[in-house]
């Protein structure tokens, strides 16, 4: 593993009649400076989904920055792909389960809503948290009710695992989240909706590094 | 891995509308004396496949006939759940690469609709073929055209592998499929359109040895 930068964590998305596919989301994540790259296809088949994350995982190590790869939901493909790690949802595998199955260098992150949650991850083995969703997002039609940051505030006080805050986060209020107690922000809409999403990356890579510096 | 039998071959499937799930199928299957079982849930998440693969191979392993049980699609909850091994196909995780993530005991079955599939398939490290569509189903909307008695019987020739027979086999055809040189079938609506399910298998379960003695 190598040392776990998770400060601007970008997912990636598809939309087809947007002209944009999973490999566009992350070139940009990567052009524009983001410390880790999360493959979430969803809608894909394994077939395409282990082509594409060896296409990603590739296009990310060979890259100057580097960044932390992950696969969601897939533990099987994550491994194939061999990828620095494996992001689950509470719908997903059971992190314990996944932990078992994983080599012990694989970084495991899992999505809490509650503290509940936060704690059972951090027992079942889990690196870091996805905590979430923060605001209200368009990008999962599936998401929880917003906690906001209070309820991001709550998980921050209850464990000690880095926290990548998550849902409808944007350069207007990344400072805001990260200020609440997040180690990293993790984007989709805030970069897919951009004209230009290098450029957005760019612009949330100086507002985190702005906002940790202090730390 | 116990001896590879692969005679009968039930494939699970749920419909709730019609009042029965994964498990009652499974339940029929091991009732009736099925020698393999493959929990086949497109239809679920990785929590939820990842219980019920646990259950229902605790199911067979506490079974006295004991029977392989065998995953669909998700190489991880098929390791997870200590299952007998994966069945994948064409659009799913690639069969090199499920190979090597599986421990050496795992079976790994590959469907094939052509003799170069089923060539490739061996080639990565197949353990038994799923041969089919041979006749028209019902029970995957997505399935190719039918390749008939004449298309299993040139893949019979190509490959030496176990070949289970797939799609639309009933105890009607079966005979026909079975004297093709399938080593065994593969059943999903003739078990699950039955009344009695557990007697569906059973009836299968006598024409499968029967055809099968004179081997």
């Amino acid at each position: 593993m190598s040392e776990m930068r998770l400060g601007l964590y970008v997912v990636t998305y598809a939309d087809p009649a947007r002209g944009f596919g999973h490999m566009d989301v992350a070139a940009a994540a990567i052009e524009g400076g983001a410390d880790a790259i999360q493959l979430r296809g969803k809608e894909l088949g394994g077939r395409e989904l282990h082509g594409l994350a060896l296409r990603m995982g590739d296009a990310i190590g060979r890259s100057p920055a580097g960044g932390l790869f992950f696969v969601n939901d897939r533990i099987d493909v994550a491994m194939a792909a061999k990828a620095d790690g494996v992001h689950l949802g509470q719908e997903d595998v059971p992190a314990q389960a996944a932990r078992s199955l994983m080599s012990a260098g694989m970084i495991l992150g899992i999505s809490a809503t509650t503290v509940e949650e936060a704690l059972a991850a951090r027992e079942d083995g889990a690196d870091y948290l996805g905590v979430g969703p923060v605001f209200a997002t368009p990008s999962k039609d599936d998401a929880a009710p917003p906690i906001g940051l209070e309820g991001l505030k709550r998980i921050r006080e209850a464990v000690e695992l880095p926290i990548v805050a998550i849902g409808g986060i944007d350069a207007d209020n990344a400072r805001r989240v990260l200020n609440a107690g997040a180690d990293g922000i993790a984007v989709i809409s805030a970069v897919t909706g951009a004209e230009d999403m290098t450029g957005a990356v760019r612009e949330l890579r100086l507002l985190v590094d702005d906002c940790l510096a202090g730390r």
